[in-house]
């Protein structure tokens, strides 16, 4: 009996060991970047891209009714431990004399890597356990980081939003995990719903009054009108900061405010957008679904992320825009439910804010990166697509590739991403259902109670 | 039947039409900002005043128990409703070669010029149906441009921080609204609360605790103890923000610091001030009253607006902000309740927060252009009143105006404005009166229920 | 008795005499800082502190159930009030021909100074009455600024993020103020629980349900659910700015960028580890305790404070985090019930997230100063420690410090800020138990209906 409040004391320890492990890497492959490479590293940003990571992410969780500890809590613990793997994990691919160089852009980077994982935790949201959570994190971003590695060095193509190697893999990686899982609901109606709790009235948001009422079983799978204020908080701080994020690694202030431009318009009319879709497909007709404000708003940031550099024009921005809000508004309405069928569960609907988005994101790039000319960007067509490029590191290149061809580089690795996230998920997937990885049983789902001493 | 619920779930189409007019003007009149452009509008406290917008104007309209979802969500809808539209309305009057050329600047001025449509949005708080909301964005910001226009290169005005051509226009264009639309409330003591709206304790911010008690009719025009916790969300990051956006378009580093200086100790000597006085005038002798708290804190940082980059000193700062906390909180406490006698709501009471103070802050300019010397602004006079200075472009000017004249068009456009703003406004108020703007009846006030799926 | 209203309306009086005469001060003693000035007191994060200010240390204290209008409130007025009276009295040793000379960088370091006041006032929190705490903060922003002088201008220490002269020096004016006041909770189980207050349900978060049940007296001195999760906000804010606060006032790029990667490193590592331990102490077996994850994530910004700029590298940092979740977790778990059995009280846990972690981070500056060396700091040295360099104002100094010294300062300071704080605390503390500053009733603590008027 003590051996095993002992264990479950020590559920956790897992996490002091891969700590450890990380120091010990830290003390050994690290060091400051100089005065140098600071200078060559310019960012902007960082700021806003750590808000968007720490309370935007952690907010727009916040809308079930009973999970709002885990949501923070867990966005916190997952974003601290992915930033510290992920900066290793990238910097392996740069290392100089046998140590990676840390500076404010690989701490940009790392923020950025961990929104993978954490548009994953969206998807498995009340579904997964701590110790599941932690094992796909670290998978997760490792294979993350392969595939960024891919898509910049290798096909060397342009997502300055990272809406292939970060939305649509995290989207997809998550995706394949909850098929792996098949964590199908039984909600059938003639049978008392499966996804409850037991609490009293105490447990309320009232100032603890203790209402002798007799114990309920409620439905602990959707929001409750205060959880779906505080969501809103994370919607508007990302909606806020994307421009941020899709501009913070921009190379001239020219290229930082064409992405901020186009992010902000695209956002802007997928919002409005949204709003009218909303009302007209929503369950009770004319009324708006809040899952749709919180989520499919922030679909224009995503659906612009892969050309927000690209001249896409302030016009072609809005459009794309206004496409984002119908892929998103229709998917969480239609699709969602057919996946859910399929027993591919996806609480926060990142199919629909990152996943779609984020495809529909790659074959813009595509087309925009097939239409680009040198009269349209002049000298930064080089520095947008460097592959194109007639000079490399002030050589002349024999045989640069062509529009064409860097559409093709494009395609590819929206291929490669998709594949990878897929696959991996799936085996991530398959190896946490084990029980070492105590998987939640159903009536455990998005409850706080099973992690939190909650008042 | 069936063409009753299409017409209701497209009562949001006007949206989409709209979004789409948008969308075929930007193809048609907008551009990137080249390099010369962004050179010459350097700006700072972008990703500031975004939040002040978005997350400030949203929260601190969440004070009212049961009308969250529509204060953030409407909020976002206007917020970026206007920002596409007014900046093309304010790039109409910058065209070169029949196109806007956008950068971070026309975004800033865009973002800045919304206020105006939220800060009327607080007037008419709970009481305004969508349809009505959003003509009265349309017209207010187009109007709110010519406005500024007018100040900015007609009169050649100095208002760095929008007090009159954004603050006392929004609130003067609300309270146009809200005179013309003659909401009045019948809450006689005698007859049962009107404003009220039919729920069970399921609807509570508890875990959903579905206590089998009876229904129950409760007002719904005031706060509750979480949606005061939220409001002050938004509260603090205007107050926050505010230096940043009394500065954002300061033309010089010591202009900006200054511009930041004179804000944040305005505001804290009004937040000081305000306490005082809250406690003295509030109806529970010595207790503080939420509303004042919520409200008058940030007089301050309208006070000062339009004076922020001039040499008022820092003790002129602190003594404009003692100066607002008076105002506002004695318009709570004494002139709403009047201003409500005679039909005129003003939910958030932004004439208080935004009317009285932008109007104390344009006399204030008036005063201080008139007191201008050389001595005190050096080469920076000619940067704050550019009509005073005896070389523009490069060239000498024949006959600048006098500190005394700028003096006397500070005055026009303070007198203008509230013109402008009244005018509109009452006339915006007579058009939305009619049925076809859907107007709310008095039971369908403060209530999301009328337009979102509650959990 | 009309006489009796009218004292208590003005219970807030001395507010408005202190404001007057901080306006008279302002108007005599200051002016707005030159092109040079500015020039030379560059800084970065500016905005950023000031969300933590205002937003972070506000939300954080949040946690309580019914004393969120308190923690929101008092915590604007007083930072509002000590931002102004610590830029006169810091500026006092840094006057001009009798004038203090204002920009970006006092106001930074007002802000910096009136978190040693917000400190005080969690380890209060819910304790004391308005008037004591606005004694208390006049006080102890006075001494600490003399304390901040004797730090960096007699003793000469390297002290970037404050972790002595803020968070120690806060946290344990605050436990002295405590322990003075002796605030024994009178909690045994065999009495019913006296930290109370009579309220119905119509209190509640809900939509204001006023549901008939018979009155009941409820504890007060914890959270609900809705106030753990508005807490967060604190928290993560807090968390995300960290390394703004660290590294605000750092000379050059590289010691910023140093500051940022240190404290962003440690605050990680310090989570991961934070949540490892909670699991593993918590009362119940394997459960997280909210309390460990709102602060003692925090801890690893507290503890790399001090040393944050210098070359302890990352994975020092990295460890420097881990060792801070020790100390501030088992402090939560195991020391804070001991403090409250000798009388002194600590609502928030000062002790464990400023006190003893920023002990730590003191003797880590003792240890990493007397380890520096020419090698490791190249010209950084002379920067990071003045004393030590053999230059100053472009002379040579015959007798520069050695860093051996310069460790033995580093402790002198420490020892210094730990005795004023602790003396100055508890006479504080003796004064304020006066009646004249109307201290709480045991039955009026925790309690927002003593100070508002409540909905």
């Amino acid at each position: 009996m003590n051996e095993k409040v002992t264990m479950t004391r020590l559920r956790y320890a897992p996490l002091l060991v891969f700590q450890i492990i990380l120091t010990i890497l830290y003390f050994c492959f690290t060091k400051y970047a100089d005065v140098e490479e600071i200078a060559q590293n310019q960012i902007t940003g960082f700021a806003d891209t750590h808000v968007m990571i720490f309370i935007g992410f952690a907010y727009l969780m916040t809308f079930l009714k009973k999970y709002c500890y885990s949501a923070t809590g867990y966005n916190l613990l997952l974003a601290a431990l992915v930033i510290q793997w992920s900066l290793l994990c990238q910097g392996f691919f740069h290392m100089k004399d046998g140590k990676i160089a840390i500076s404010l852009k690989n701490l940009l980077e790392a923020d950025i890597m961990s929104a993978t994982v954490l548009i994953t935790f969206g998807a498995l949201l009340g579904l997964a356990s701590g110790t599941q959570l932690l094992f796909i994190a670290v998978v997760e971003a490792a294979v993350g980081c392969v595939n960024l590695y891919l898509c910049e060095k290798v096909y060397e193509i342009s997502d300055i939003g990272g809406s292939m190697a970060i939305h649509t893999y995290g989207a997809y990686f998550g995706l394949g995990v909850s098929a792996a899982l098949r964590l199908r609901k039984s909600s059938s109606e003639h049978t008392p719903p499966p996804v409850v709790a037991t609490v009293t009235a105490q447990h309320g948001q009232g100032v603890g009054a203790s209402i002798p009422i007799q114990k309920e079983r409620i439905r602990l799978d959707g929001p409750n009108y205060t959880s779906d204020v505080t969501a809103m908080i994370g919607t508007i701080f990302l909606w806020i900061y994307w421009p941020s994020f899709n501009s913070g690694l921009a190379g001239s202030e020219v290229e930082r405010q064409r992405a901020i431009v186009n992010t902000y318009l695209s956002l802007a009319s997928c919002t409005v957008v949204t709003f009218m879709l909303s009302a007209a497909v929503s369950h009770k007709p004319g009324k708006l679904d809040m899952v749709h404000i919180q989520n499919s708003t922030l679909a224009g940031g995503v659906a612009v992320g892969a050309v927000a550099n690209m001249y896409i024009g302030p016009g072609g921005a809005i459009a794309i825009g206004i496409g984002a809000a119908f892929i998103s508004v229709l998917g969480y309405r239609y699709l969602t439910p057919q996946l859910e069928k399929l027993g591919i569960q996806d609480t926060c609907g990142v199919n629909n804010l990152h996943g779609m988005p984020g495809i529909y994101s790659g074959l813009l790039s595509v087309l925009f990166a097939g239409l680009a000319t040198t009269e349209a960007y002049g000298t930064e067509l080089g520095d947008i697509f460097p592959a194109t490029s007639s000079i490399a590191d002030g050589q002349a290149v024999a045989d640069p590739r062509s529009v064409g061809m860097q559409a093709a580089y494009q395609l590819a690795a929206l291929g490669t991403t998709l594949g990878l996230a897929l696959g991996t998920g799936v085996l991530s997937g398959l190896i946490v259902k084990t029980k070492i990885f105590s998987p939640l049983e159903e009536k455990e789902r998005y409850d706080d109670e099973m992690n939190w001493e909650l008042p």
